[in-house]
C-alpha cells in the first residue's frame, strides 16, 4: 500500500481524495487543507489537518493546489525521503525542484465540486524525475483509473493547452449562446440536445468530418444574416473569426 | 393521418422520414430526392420518387432541403391546397412565399449520416401562416419529439444563430485541439473524457458558473505559456480573443 497524504482539497483534491479512498492500491492517510471544509461521509475516517507542523510520514505527498500556489507551497513543505508530486497541466517538474523525488500525477478532466465522477475513465497523466517514482505512481493511477499514460513535461503542457480549446472555449461558447437567447426571453434549454450530440458525435467521428453549420457549407447569405443579428461586438467578432477559421480548414477563402 | 412527403433524402430528411414512419399522426406517403440513394430497411416500402413531376397528393410537403434551395424547389412545387413546410433554422416563410399555407419544422439539432438518432428529446420549432396549419404541424411534431415549441421567424432566426455558438463553433476547437495534439504525436483520444464532461456538465449547470480555466481564473503565467507553444497564428488569434472574451464577462480585464 502507497501510503498517500492529500494536500489541498479544492475540486481536484476531493475528487481525488474519493478515488483514492477506494483504492487496492492507496491508504490515504491524511488530507490537508488550510481552511475547514465540509468532508463527505467516505473521508470522515481520515485524518483531517489544517497546519504543515501536523503533516504525518508518507510515501507519497500529493499537492492538489491551484498552479501559482505549488511551487511556494512545495518550497514551505519539508524535505523527506518520499515523493513529492502535483496535479497540474501546466507546472513542470521545476515547480517541486526542492525535493529530489518529484513528479507529476495530473488528471485530465474538469472538475466541480457539484458533480460527482468516475475517475475510472478520466486519464491520468504521469511523469517522474526517477523511473522507480514513476512506476510507483502508475500503479497509483492504475489503481483508480484505466487510462494512465507516462508523458513528459513538454507534452502535459501541450496537452493542456489543447484542453483549453476542447472545453474551456466551447464552455465559453455555450455561455455566449446562453446569453443570445436570454436577450429574446428563449430558454437555454432548447440547446441542451444538440450541445449534448454535437460533443457525443466526436466520440466515435473525427471533429474535422464533423463539422456542420453555414461556415463549413459556405453559406453567405445566413453568416451575413447572422452577423447582422449580432449586436455585441465583442461576439460579432468571435463568430467572424471562428467562421473565417472553419472557412479555412475546408478551403474556403473568405 | 396526416398524410407526408418528404422532399429532400439528406441528412435531415433521413432522420425525419426514419421518425415519421414510426409515428401514430403521420403517413408517410412518398419520399423525393433528386438523385438515388440508399435506403434503409423500414423506408423500403415508402414510395420513392425522383422526379417532381411524380408527386402524389399529400396533407403536407416537407422541404428538408439545404436552406439556399429552398427558394428555388418551393417555386417548382406546383400550388395544392396543402401545407408546404421547410425545416431550415435561419430561412423565414417568406421563402415559401408561392404556397398560401407556409410553414416551418425545424428541428434543432445535429444531424449526421452516420449517427442514429431518437428525435423524442430533440427540440422541434414550429411556425405556420395560419392557425390550423400550426395546429396540424404541433400535432406532428409532438406524434415525434417531446419538445415541440412555437416560435416567430426571428426568434426561430436567434435560436439559429445561438446554435451555431453553442454547437458549429465547439466541434471546430474540439478540431483545433485535436490538431495541436497531433502535431506532437499525441492521441486524441485523451481529450474525449473532458468533451463529453464539459458538455454534460451544462445540461444541470448554467455555463457561466461552469467556466474553467485559465482565464477564468486570470492566470496569467499559463496564458502566457499557452501564446508562447502556440505556432499557428490564426489559432493563437482565436486563443487570445476567447480568452479576452473570457476574462471581460468574469471582471478581469486584459
Amino acid at each position: 500500500m502507497i501510503s498517500t497524504v492529500v494536500l489541498g482539497f479544492g475540486n481536484v483534491g476531493k475528487h481525488l481524495c474519493l478515488a483514492l479512498e477506494q483504492s487496492d492500491a492507496a491508504q490515504l492517510v491524511q488530507i490537508y487543507n488550510r481552511s475547514e471544509s465540509e468532508v463527505p461521509e467516505s473521508l470522515q475516517k481520515v485524518e483531517f489537518i489544517h497546519e504543515l507542523g501536523d503533516l504525518t510520514r508518507a510515501d507519497l505527498y500529493l499537492i492538489a493546489l491551484p498552479d501559482d500556489a505549488i511551487k511556494s507551497f512545495s518550497d514551505k513543505l519539508k524535505k523527506h525521503n518520499s515523493v513529492v508530486a502535483h496535479t497540474s497541466g501546466s507546472k513542470s517538474l521545476e515547480a517541486l525542484k526542492k525535493h529530489d523525488r518529484a513528479g507529476v500525477f495530473y488528471p485530465l478532466q474538469t472538475f466541480s465540486s457539484e458533480r460527482t465522477m468516475d475517475l475510472r475513465t478520466v486519464p491520468i497523466c504521469i511523469e517522474a524525475k526517477h523511473p522507480e517514482d514513476e512506476a510507483m505512481l502508475v500503479q497509483l493511477a492504475e489503481s483508480i483509473s484505466e487510462k494512465v499514460k507516462v508523458i513528459s513535461s513538454e507534452e502535459r503542457k501541450k496537452l493542456h493547452l489543447a484542453a483549453v480549446f476542447a472545453s474551456n472555449f466551447p464552455n465559453h461558447l455555450y455561455h455566449m449562446a446562453s446569453e443570445i437567447l436570454g436577450e429574446h426571453q428563449l430558454d437555454f434549454d432548447l440547446l441542451k440536445p444538440l450541445i449534448a450530440e454535437t460533443a457525443d458525435k466526436i466520440q466515435s467521428l473525427p471533429p474535422v468530418d464533423a463539422q456542420t453549420g453555414p461556415a463549413r457549407r459556405g453559406d453567405e447569405n445566413t453568416i451575413e444574416n447572422h452577423l447582422h443579428l449580432l449586436t455585441n461586438s465583442r461576439f460579432r467578432e468571435i463568430y467572424e473569426l471562428l467562421t473565417h477559421s472553419i472557412k479555412e480548414t475546408y478551403g474556403k477563402k473568405l
